[in-house]
């Protein structure tokens, strides 16, 4: 009972066939007295594939936050590559919050000294480059590669997406000179475990690895940091739309 | 009448008080064909201090930007030292978007070998810092000095902030090595050139070098490129509070 | 009359007929009240293709800077890609003076994620590389390409040279996944506008780059800093050929 | 039974004592599966203040991880904070390796914009420098301070080095705008949680934070990539005083 | 007599014909008065492929430097591309301390703008890009090449991995735009003269290049600074197996 | 006779006192087969303090180089401390030209973690700056200072500005942490022998240590590489006060 710990998994589009496959990867990895609440914004974007869909996707990150604080969670994944909202979120919150790419760049540094990214398509190449870039990576990745099919293709049923990614990865492994793969996407989530086995090398799904980057913080007891610049959000009144967020 | 060119400057907070000092600054510095368009977001918050209040803030700045290009607006300034939403914005403009602190940066490194910035609350330095890596102008910046107050301080009339910006900024010059500085906020608008005069050096409004940004790709037939990442939004349907941005 | 400004634009090599290219660039874009005053030195190299093209031709450049001060001018562009004197020419100036390579880049992060170069001989590469070291923009570029034809191709009217920047230019886009494209060389600035239109992305002239920068510089009524290491030259007597820059 | 786990946690120096300190820090943070076998070399430094000293620690980091191996532990700690032969430790595992300095920092990361580092002597600061060079995290550390006592001080009993922690922790946090503070010695690790809560912001003790991140690579099913550089050694017979790592 | 100077080149593994290969390139280049010393250590790794062979081979760096001195050499080299046990060897030595990756590469830097390595495995690739990175030569070094033979392969009579290196260095030279090669491994030392000469452009042996460093330093008076980071190493009893170090 | 090899000395500015000075440094240190040739530009500047008499100081420097290869000179040394003219030297040359900065940080980084450089006039900090970022040593220079008087101050026999010079290394060693000390004027380049004495820890002269390099890459077999950017400068006529360069 009171030692069970809430973490909730935030997808931040409204797919909730996605909600479903992060859901799952997140329980499969949780630890034992953790309970996942996986969701997903009312409102928003079916799927994130660029920073237009990004701004939109981080007022739903916010809003779960704020939801999940009052359900008792103790701490926050933000499920989507791109991260979005990542800061504004760690204002609003008192425990972890971690994104799934973050938490796959950083577990792949362990594993390996230079990893590849295998995204969907091309425009959202950028995004993780950004990524890279602020997280202090760069200089650990060696390719970044794009699928070239939407978000939403991995959720299609056909299994086209899926194979795409396998090729992507097998490819990856052959030219990069990389010790892992990223999936760059929380879509991808459900194939790391099969393509870590059949390519043999680590193949990281964000979803799991940030799920256990905050039990990690919970463990340790650490939160968000207060002082500075993550702090509670200055109080303001907010009006119209966002007055949700008061 | 024809040759007119209609451009948008966005506050991306609520304030009304701050559109109006944006706005002069705006037209101060605008061509003699250029029409400036002043607004703000109905809805968000009233002042930008921290991620959590840019992610809102960001919101406001795509229907702001939507609803100048209805306007006829030609390009687009958002007028928040954070830039925020400008990527996002850029992917919904045809035409340039530029945001403040870009353009000051960019400016500064046009006239001096490096500059200081001067901005108000101690927990926005870390959003500037952020800009800077990602614009690249980190090795050109030499400090960045907070007057920790808050933003709307500087529309209080009492002209406090502004004294502390001045003197913030007569350090920086004495102590940084700094050949220019750059105003970190949107609300020091008016103080640029009363500043660059007293002080002996250049001192950069980010509003007023926007604009002339914006104008100036206008004039070189240049507006955000549609070919890779920055190409409008993939088409899908946004629900709820976000239908205005269909 | 009295509300007319002058900008120099320097072409930093003797040749004529790219003095007139660039003027021509220059005055294509220029603002209503801007007069144009295209100049190369008397003296020095035909066209500017390594280190030691580039040394000569900053004793031309800050001969003309010199003069065009001389006759009034308000600012001051450098014509040539690797902006030979650049920093130099600030120290003898006091409105401002940009560099083409410098514009360009500049205004390729405001409308592309990142950029192509597209310049002559493959031995200026490395001229490019260290400006965008210098300016901060090495994770904005993409790539640099070399049409391996020497500067003055662009001049012999058989349009060779055009048709192989042309060609290069496709190549970048289709390969490189730049958003815009950056033509390295003053002598190209006549193909920007067309190439623009075909290609459907930026293709970007540093020579009509700079001219804006100066005059949205001089817009917001800044010139280059006379506070720290761009201040004048530290007075002293220059003998011999340099006594013309007494 | 069968489901529980081995974690080895090796102290790189000879002290028994800080053995101890250690071994209780990985215990306090370890999930209740896991077993903590907390090890130092018979054979090395009683303390590690330098190259010299962590080179000769990494020898017996390297016997460690093998005797390790040989008793089932499933991960690794290498609990000093200069991460010594951590990359030459992953060729030899299969299991995941991390270090307690990388631990820490990628912890720091995740709830803080910036960090400070307080650390035993002044030259072990160059050692935590490179860490963040080779780790992507210069950006990211505000400071690195020195109490100016050598390591075995904070096992002398007396709480003098214990005190001179908290004093530049306590500085750390007023002066460099951090919001975490990243312990620099594995003999600091039973500060972290008093001093996390008398400051007021995350302390952070690498010895838990790489307990954590060994036991989530290990429950995501990831151990370090035999693809490439961080394979087993190359097959070769090593003579005299290393026959015993063949 | 008294003016002859004794340098030391430590070959760091245990290969008697590569350190006759070694001696015998250190001694084409030595200075009138010097004598060299070429050195292996009695135990440890026959070839250095990786970091744990690295780590091994530290310790008989330190042994053999700890020998050297006592011999009166005046300083060092550490004659393998790794550079293994560089900083610690320079605490435990007063005289100045040269890496052969090191070495060639600032030479490189000196000749030419960018240049390429040719090296043996893949999985050494890794040391040299945290070399380049540790020493500031990254953006100087336009790639890095494996022949993918071992290090003894350079050793066994047969020209094979002779001939791979010089095809490497063909190849290197007419597609990565460097203006010069470095090789990989003490083991091609005695290649470069000739390669130079047949490809036309610099072929830098790290070998000759270290031995020059030294006694550069030693002909300007300065040793390995003693003051900071670099100083003695901290005075501790060693036990065991490195009992010889004290 | 025929063995001796002729190392050409260029001091860029016009100052014979200067010149004289630089030439007993590069005798001091130079070989036994070596001899120096001390010279100046019979036209430029006394001095040199900023871009603009770096600009002007450049031609000098690439009149002697030609002057200095016809006199046979194998090697050419640039010894004013912004290495002015350094890559178009380079191209003129056949054998090797390093410049005093260059030298100086080089030696500096084999025998410190870290170096202070001591300066003359605040505005040529930057220059140094410049330079250490395109040789890649920003992370190697923990502080640039100015004693604020002109360079021809350490001609005027007073000995004002060496004791300047002597109490900035003084507080340099005291408050940077760096292990070595780096003099950023050719015209200081007779302190560093005492300098070194004194403080106890390296004082680097960039004169001594470039004749060094000279001969270390004459000794090697190195010239300056001739494929690629450095290659000679392609033909073409240089007309007026240039034609002596033709």
């Amino acid at each position: 009972m009171s030692n069970r710990q809430l973490i909730q998994v935030i997808n931040p589009n409204t797919s909730l066939a996605m909600t479903e496959t992060i859901g799952r990867a997140a329980r499969a990895v949780a630890g034992a007295n953790t309970d996942i609440l996986a969701v997903c914004p009312a409102q928003g974007v079916p799927s994130i594939e660029g920073h237009f869909d990004e701004a939109i996707a981080a007022i739903g990150v916010l809003e779960q936050v704020k939801a999940g604080r009052e359900q008792g969670a103790r701490g926050h994944v933000i499920a989507c590559f791109g991260d979005p909202g990542l800061l504004a979120a760690r204002e609003l919150a008192s425990g972890p919050v971690v994104g799934i790419a973050e938490a796959a760049m950083h577990v792949a540094t362990l594993v390996a000294t230079r990893f590849s990214i295998v995204t969907t398509l091309p425009r959202t190449v950028v995004i993780a480059r950004h990524l890279l870039q602020q997280y202090g990576f760069v200089h650990h990745c060696a390719a970044i590669h794009a699928i070239d099919l939407p978000v939403l293709a991995l959720e299609d049923g056909s299994g086209v997406a899926q194979e795409k990614v396998r090729q992507r990865c097998i490819q990856a492994k052959r030219e990069d000179g990389s010790g892992a793969i990223v999936l760059g996407c929380g879509g991808m989530a459900d194939l790391a475990q099969e393509l870590t086995r059949e390519l043999g090398l680590p193949v990281i799904d964000g979803v799991g690895a940030a799920v256990k980057m905050v039990e990690s913080l919970l463990a340790l007891g650490l939160g968000t940091s207060k002082h500075g610049d993550l702090d509670y959000p200055v109080a303001k009144r907010l009006s119209g739309q966002f007055e949700r967020l008061n």
